[in-house]
């Protein structure tokens, strides 16, 4: 069960080397092994990290470092976004266990399936989850719903490793990479742009993350990204 | 669902406070609260343990000691005994998750179930697991099986909480109707047909077709259907 098909776990801006190394135990624990960092704290690599993963050297020496969220999933068809609160009114939230078998129908086509975790303190902001196109909640105690990072990761792997040794029946379908999206929202924006949609400078960080939840959640396959292209291009035209 | 029928922690001389701490906060992440201490090995109660415990004061202030192991299980029904490896050729074995079930069903009638978690380094020691009449294991990772004593506490919390509770309930986004949905759509496909986008009136259908799958598979709110409507007149001003 174990390969390039299995969820890439992504760790946004993580504080504490002795977290990191946690979660890479963790993740071993459950059979998982791709690791990725978005910009950690204290750089990388880190001794405390090796030193809390107990022998997980597998997932840390294979650990890849990303400055920016955005390039850490570029080769990402499905991201998923762990968050302790609902920040969006408008992706589809999800139990770990609902979601493990997402990730498993996912991996079982194409590929490329990324967990973001956020940083321990203050967990995803805005713009990192607007990368998502599916959160994912674990159902703790509401009275103290708080769990610490490895813990986190340690319970979606296990909700992984549950699914992943079982047949899944759920059809996948093919979804454009995150690159090819961010192709269509980039050249979206910039014709956006022209034409004076966005009235202030203010309101433009908020309304392009609001259209990159949107078109995330569409989950679209690489043709329907083509359509998009050919109806902007239409749209735009200056010559009728 | 939280109350005296609740599966008993016992911490069977454990060796950091810190991990008792963490534990503490595991429980209760999972609506646990009953724990117990077998001759704790730093004493009690631990400055590092309310450290790490973030909060699960709770736990950690209603801790009881013990000075041995059968003193803690006196007044339990069942007693399981979590282990790594079998050590045992006579005890029926369990996942966390059979488990689970047994405990909530033990509980249920005659209460006092209680689960054993062994020393950080060694696990449990033959003397205590025949104080238990069940054995649990956490199938994890064949070649990397170890867990972290938190770790462990945690993932049967999990199992007892998903079988306790089935707090498994996925709260719905507020969607578009079908009807908002629909007034973008032909605005969309209106705007389209004068730009000349449908090369052909036989290929029309199929293009509007893909169009509302698309949006469709989005779940648009309505907000996002306005901002769409934003988006569309921006796109299609002929005025710049």
């Amino acid at each position: 069960m174990s390969g390039n098909q299995d969820p890439v776990i992504i760790l946004v801006e993580p504080q504490m080397g002795e977290n990191i190394g946690m979660c890479a135990r963790a993740m071993l624990n459950c059979g998982l092994t791709r690791l990725r960092l978005v910009n950690p704290r204290d750089g990388w690599p880190q001794d405390t990290a090796r030193a809390t993963a107990a022998d997980a050297d597998l997932v840390i020496d294979g650990a890849e470092v990303f400055s920016r969220l955005d390039e850490a999933v570029a080769d990402c068809h499905r991201v998923f976004a762990t968050t302790a609160r609902d920040r969006s009114q408008t992706l589809p939230v999800m139990t770990a266990e609902v979601a493990a078998r997402e990730m498993a129908a996912a991996a079982g086509t194409k590929g490329g399936v990324a967990v973001l975790f956020g940083p321990e303190a203050s967990g995803l902001d805005g713009e990192s989850i607007a990368r998502a196109d599916t959160l994912v909640r674990f159902p703790t105690n509401p009275a103290f719903s708080s769990l610490n990072l490895a813990q986190a990761v340690l319970l979606l792997g296990w909700e992984w490793r549950r699914v992943a040794g079982e047949e899944l029946i759920i059809p996948a379908k093919e979804e454009a990479t995150r690159d090819e999206l961010e192709g269509f929202l980039n050249r979206l924006n910039e014709t956006l742009d022209e034409r004076g949609f966005f009235l202030t400078a203010e309101m433009k960080p908020h309304s392009v993350q609001s259209l990159r939840t949107l078109f995330s959640k569409a989950g679209a396959t690489p043709q329907e990204i083509k359509l998009l292209h050919g109806v902007l291009t239409a749209l735009a035209r200056q010559d009728t």
